[in-house]
């Protein structure tokens, strides 16, 4: 219901209409509002992370499974373009609920971090140059792919397209710091 | 009100009463609360052309321009985080309001090809290498700012921090394409 309609068009009753349960339900196992839209980003995030995983199968440079990783943000996928519309309008809705920003910096941070870890990994089979600062090249390749999405969900970029600007933008961040 | 609330909270007769007017008189000149969102989308596309001018004074060369043009996206000043703040509603709220899609394909189409011209412009004064592709690196360089928006607004990158990844997005963008 998040990816349809927003997370600030939310409303409990909607959501226990959906399921088929009682509102006392709904509040029983979620507290409130701000304790079902927490779920619900958690449970996106865990699908997209067994879709990652899938990407992430074979025994190719850890250099191509980032690309591969980054690149299953965008498929022509409902499940893939939900999880990207919640995750975009949860985003956005931290700008005006502070009660979201806990989730959403615990969630960034995960990604942030299995991101930073591949780029090492990478820097120890030699894929990656050990010049690279994997931290910062994280949290730009994933702002990147965030802003992307963006522009992917409105309908202002294709996927392929979307996709070989991430490949490009990946082929630059791991070409060796330019300035340290 | 949007930048305070959102797009999706946005009702018209809060603005009329924020603005001491009637509802009939906003109808009148917005016609319907679609045309009032496009009409705050222009606003503050011009408010932000107006600082952005203000940052490309001066005969510094056209790299540092654009440097100077992306990083005002990132100051700690009211007006910014307010700008932001509508444009980052305005493009989530387009994945589920079709009827933002138009304005929001407009103004974006209308800041790639001004940094896709500056970069031109780059290199023509000799300070962008000629093998960068000009509008590619523009669509990098405007997502990256705008997903790296998103985390700013929500608290999660710091003002000096989001610059520097810019900067350093740029030097990557601008150092001449690794693969064509």
């Amino acid at each position: 219901m998040i990816a349809l309609r927003g997370v600030r068009g939310l409303r409990v009753e909607d959501v226990a209409a959906e399921a088929g349960v009682s509102k006392t339900l709904i509040y029983y196992h979620f507290r409130d509002r701000a304790g079902l839209v927490t779920s619900a980003l958690d449970y996106v995030n865990d699908r997209a992370e067994s879709y990652a995983d899938v990407a992430a199968v074979g025994g190719a440079p850890v250099r191509e499974l980032l690309l591969s990783l980054l690149a299953t943000e965008f498929q022509d996928d409902t499940t893939v373009r939900e999880n990207s519309a919640v995750w975009g309008e949860v985003r956005a809705a931290a700008t005006f609920e502070d009660g979201l920003r806990p989730t959403l910096a615990s969630l960034t941070e995960r990604w942030l971090v299995d991101v930073a870890e591949l780029i090492a990994d990478g820097q120890d089979d030699g894929s990656i140059p050990p010049t690279v600062d994997s931290r910062a090249a994280a949290v730009r390749l994933t702002s990147l792919v965030e802003g992307l999405s963006g522009r992917w969900l409105a309908g202002l970029l294709g996927t392929a397209e979307a996709r070989a600007h991430v490949a490009a933008a990946l082929e630059r961040e791991l070409a060796g710091s330019p300035q340290g």
